[in-house]
């Protein structure tokens, strides 16, 4: 008899016969006695479909507007839906974020949630409804509608589940659950049971993207327990949770991320002054450009290399920036590199373990992989290496951390 | 400097094309310096692809889940057409029913506009913006979207003229006004500078189907002057207005409507007992069939033969009910025909005008047309007739009152 909130993503209810599928699951947890809140994203393709129209009329549409409109994504799925459970013999009521009521800033297309009224869900909930709610959407103070930007249905859930105080948050999607690292790339990946928000966090960021960032920051803070599941086949899942007592008997790591996304420029030859990291990094961010990993290193001349990475699709604006910075520092030359990848080991368990960064470099250095940069964290080591390798890093740290599948399986 | 309120029907925002017309229409009136209100249905198809998809789940979907699924229909079209209007330079801003609020009684898919709220729209008139409504939707007391029905969204237009009393409702459409009768049945057909509510719903339930009849009658009860106009070609259209003073100046007809939705059933050779009629009708509306028109008559035997017209689509519905309703009364037979048409001449003039009706049966005498029922009213006298004759009737009637174009134009 617990009760738990159920996030449906777009593939999960993209058609008339999965949205069946997710009223036939929901009616499997109903008959088991548990009160269900379900949260749907729009019909996969209908979002895309909503923003194209939106781009015809106007070439950056009004950010009011586009709330408006995309909403009715979301709105389409829960009448649905509720429909579905309905001819189910269920009990189920539909709401917009708007009706719930699930209020937001005014931030049009990234509103934050700033409050949820929970009396219409909770009478519902007694009476014996399934409650289905729009995920993505909220209402600003002023009535108008908002969206929490693309993927925030999976804030959606976890903000109610927080509310409701349930006893769990489910995403569905279509993995079934976090893996050591890409099953595409490896193929002794293993499901993980458990994981602790901050890895999970580190492994988002860094490219497994099986849940949106925002949401397990969410789940962290209020203490919302999250599992991730398939809509399409029975399992557990990977449960991701706060850090407990047992995390000393964890492995050292769990996982494995990586990305493509970056590329990396070198600004060769600064004079080594104090204030050189901001003249260099102040232009780059005032034309909007993010910058993740930054290694700076002194050279036996009193010059030094500046070096860091930015999102693949700014490269060619973080060269331009860098032209001009290199000439008001009297830097000898701007060098840069787009065929980099990032890998990262991520694991709780490596705060308490001692030459885990060397272990990844040895492992790397016996495959003659050149590690080009390094950057890390309490619970993560990344390094960035030439795009031709990453398959083979990735592999080999899979089997140097006991990752792989034949491995104890990891409880 | 009038504020108008202006209605676009769902071919009129067919396409992304067809709402920059409306924009490009809308932007005329403001650089004029007039107000607006612009009231919008769902792109059309739309309705029916949401219809298609609540179909596919629920055999009779639920009809507040129905209501929040096709709202969205509007939902997207105040949205797009608001940023056309911002693309051309105006400031507008969209509002769904529940946002405005356009306050409803609970009858889901059928409900009735109780209280609507200017406030908002009053300050962004006076901002000089443009107000964008969802059309056909409101909220209840609950919260609950609610849905007008079909063609709904005319009676919007109608009720925020009546509440923000504006100086017309203009209901803009595929046709660019009321014609005295259907151009491809006559071709001398005219459009009409005027009409009078009166008239105007005596035309609309007769099947020239220009406006929903619900909203014709909520202009003549709130006294809002009305004009239906053409979306795609200019023009002033027909103004729908109050019986005025210079009525008695007015032809004695305005108008000739048709259709050829009925048919026709008779109970003959029924015993002229008291009784006789509830008796017959009783059961055909407990069956859920609508009658439109009855005649009774006596025979030389002491019985009485007893007609009445249903829809077509009740026909055979309705020879069943008779069937039973036959042997309880003792009746000779049932007989019936479903190859009929009716036809009504129109008119405030004929208050004041002898002769009218004879008028009519001498000019279809004139063309060996046999009538086959009379049914008269102040404004209007309708006759049935075997199908075949129709348009040769319509023709006949159209030059025996005058209403050819090459007769005076009427202003």
């Amino acid at each position: 008899m617990a009760l738990y909130v159920q996030k449906y993503g777009g593939t999960s209810v993209g058609s008339v016969e999965r949205i069946e599928a997710v009223a036939d699951k929901v009616k499997g947890f109903r008959e088991q006695g548990h009160d269900v809140v379900v949260v749907v994203s729009a019909m996969s393709g209908e979002t895309n479909r909503l923003i194209a129209l939106a781009n015809e009329i106007q070439s950056r549409p009004d950010p009011r507007e586009m709330d408006t409109l995309v909403s009715t994504g979301e709105q389409v799925t829960i009448a649905l839906l509720s429909m579905a459970l309905k001819a189910r013999g269920l009990e189920a009521r539909s709401y917009t974020g708007s009706q719930v009521r699930i209020l937001t800033d005014r931030v049009h297309t990234k509103a934050r949630i700033q409050d949820i009224e929970t009396g219409r869900m909770r009478e519902d909930l007694d009476q014996g409804r399934v409650v289905v709610v729009a995920g993505f959407q909220g209402v600003d103070p002023d009535g108008n509608i908002t969206t929490l930007g693309r993927g925030g249905s999976d804030t959606t859930g976890v903000a109610l589940a927080a509310a409701l105080k349930a006893d769990e948050c489910q995403i569905y999607t279509d993995v079934d659950g976090v893996y050591t690292t890409d099953p595409r790339v490896v193929e002794g990946a293993r499901r993980l049971e458990k994981i602790t928000f901050e890895e999970m966090l580190e492994m988002a960021s860094l490219g497994s993207k099986v849940l949106q960032i925002r949401a397990v920051e969410f789940a962290g803070k209020y203490k919302v327990p999250l599992r991730v599941l398939s809509s399409f086949k029975d399992g557990p899942g990977t449960l991701i949770t706060i850090e407990d007592d047992a995390a000393v008997e964890k492995p050292v790591i769990s996982g494995i991320a990586f990305n493509r996304d970056e590329a990396k420029l070198t600004v060769v030859g600064v004079p080594d002054i104090p204030g050189v990291a901001s003249r260099i990094l102040g232009p780059i961010s005032q034309a909007n450009i993010e910058v993740d990993m930054i290694v700076q290193n002194i050279a036996a001349d009193k010059t030094t290399d500046f070096t860091f990475t930015v999102h693949r699709n700014d490269y060619d604006k973080a060269q331009q920036v860098l032209q001009q910075v290199k000439e008001e520092l009297g830097a000898r030359e701007v060098v840069g590199n787009n065929k980099i990848a990032k890998v990262s080991i991520v694991g709780v368990g490596m705060r308490s373990h001692a030459g885990v960064a060397s272990k990844m470099f040895d492992a790397l250095a016996a495959e003659n992989i050149n590690i080009q940069m390094i950057s890390t964290s309490e619970i993560k080591v990344s390094v960035v290496l030439a795009e031709k390798y990453l398959e083979l890093a990735v592999r080999a740290l899979h089997s140097a951390f006991d990752l792989d599948e034949s491995d104890t399986v990891r409880e």
